[in-house]
């Protein structure tokens, strides 16, 4: 495997995984401007160019990808194919795309850059960045049944099942209402750290947790690894939330492409607020080493998985 | 069959449709009463009250759920069971109900009343009504995915397929914002016939043709009935909203428990407009005549399909 040589040849891990993260995001941005071409498919009876414009502004043209990213590299684990983890991925990015655009609306975070560009409602208005949110949602189902997805129907509806139950009531929609809730909106909350922890759990985990679950689901895993993937995607959602929200509290607007310190700014709860900095950076590593741990079993394999955890807490901008 | 019996024992088929509406109604409501109780299921961490609070409000309480009706008689021509239509017909009328909260927002209709009580985001607030449409969206297709949906997994992933299709880009999201269009937020706009034709067919047509096509999906029925009951279902749509464009011209608001004539004030198009409201009435029942025909190879059978018409048509509030 293209990792393994890279290894021998004394290449660093850390540049593979970058060559590798770019890789996914370039091959990701093909797919999804692709799938989100103006020709209406089978079951569709027209595109229209206005909502397809804004679905294309806020699904395409930037972002890591590292969910994407996530799905390539737990699949590889069961030597799934690239266009199988590629259309999960795209999937999972259209959700991903859908949820910043509809936090970023007025009525919500009421941002108006997102990744140094103007947001949806920015870029558009108010109404099309609601409607382009609706319809790349639903769009990621609609990816998900294809069979170039994978040619087994169980299994790709076993995605299905899964990505709606993450982005839910239960999951990531949940933690967003949750969020909105420790800002004080509707009456003093005063969250304890465990209260923190679920609702990033909900807003930023489930999703994270899915991206690796995904791999696990696509190649048909038992479900001894399916579950440790979970755990590991629940360390990892858990790690990387910590590091944003230490990254928030010290970051430069500057570095950043948008505001920060917002979060201080409209008291939300942070994880920094219950252990200070200084705790936080503790409890990121002991997440660190936990998800590591739940990478053993699967070896040199999940070298890239490794640089990932690595790359999530480390990353400055 | 029950409405056999009743046709022998002289009992008016409208009398008969009334009660099944009925039936069907009160059904969906206590199943979706059920399936957003408060415990999470597997898959979720937690329902926060807030947000299920909301989606409650939105998706139940009201409605005459005719949509959730045409799955359950359409499905009945394949013999299927009744549970299996009722999950199907509880996870359109999510998609539905989400569609009408996320409507009714500031930014797009700005409607402060709905069934006659305030809409999601004056009973709540609106970031809570963009979430509650959202979560609806979402848990629809985890219904959809439920073995109690139906015991063939491939049967399920049609269902999601053909809903993801029908609600979004290239359906019922499409149709919303080419109706926004039509009102010329986004500069001039003059719609002809055709033009208004393909809007509602998007907007309000897609998803009541799936109502329909559910239930040959259900009933995994043959090519041809699916292909008849699908265009038995634009028909029915496109009379529906003719029927729906009269309707908003002429009725008083009192009646309705909502405004009206807003349509015209808001500039949008009709086919009211293009024809005018004689042109709309012959239309209306060209179309109807056109649903009719197309159900006649489902012999008795079908009649409470074919009064599902008669009642679309001529619903006065």
């Amino acid at each position: 495997m293209a990792r393994i040589d890279a290894a021998k040849k004394g290449v660093d891990i850390e540049t593979v995984f970058q060559d590798r993260l770019g890789q996914v995001a370039q091959d990701t941005e093909a797919l999804l401007d692709h799938l989100l071409a103006p020709p209406p498919v089978e079951g569709e009876r027209a595109r229209p160019a206005r909502l397809l414009d804004a679905m294309r502004y806020v699904g395409l043209g930037g972002g890591k990808r590292l969910r994407p990213f996530l799905v390539v590299e737990s699949a590889a684990l069961f030597e799934v194919s690239r266009q199988n983890s590629l259309m999960a991925g795209a999937a999972l990015e259209c959700v991903h795309c859908y949820s910043l655009a509809h936090d970023d609306l007025p009525a919500m975070d009421n941002d108006d850059l997102r990744r140094g560009r103007p947001t949806a409602h920015k870029a558009f208005d108010e109404a099309t960045a609601i409607l382009a949110g609706d319809g790349l949602l639903t769009f990621a189902f609609d990816i998900l049944c294809r069979p170039e997805t994978h040619s087994d129907a169980e299994v790709r509806l076993k995605l299905v099942s899964a990505l709606a139950r993450a982005a839910g009531l239960g999951g990531m929609v949940g933690g967003q209402m949750l969020d909105l809730a420790a800002e004080g909106r509707y009456g003093e909350v005063r969250l304890d750290e465990s209260g923190v922890r679920e609702l990033q759990a909900m807003k930023t985990g489930a999703i994270l947790t899915f991206s690796v679950e995904a791999g696990a689901i696509l190649g048909r895993a038992d479900a001894d690894s399916r579950a440790r993937l979970c755990a590991f995607g629940r360390a990892l959602g858990a790690a990387f939330q910590v590091a944003d929200d230490i990254l928030d509290r010290e970051a430069s607007a500057e570095a950043m492409g948008k505001r920060t310190g917002k979060d201080q700014d409209k008291g939300k709860a942070t994880l920094v607020d219950a252990l200070g900095v200084e705790g936080a950076r503790a409890e990121c590593g002991r997440l660190v080493d936990a998800a590591l741990e739940l990478l053993k079993r699967f070896g040199p394999e999940a070298d890239l998985l490794r640089e990932a955890v690595r790359f999530t807490v480390a990353r400055k901008a």
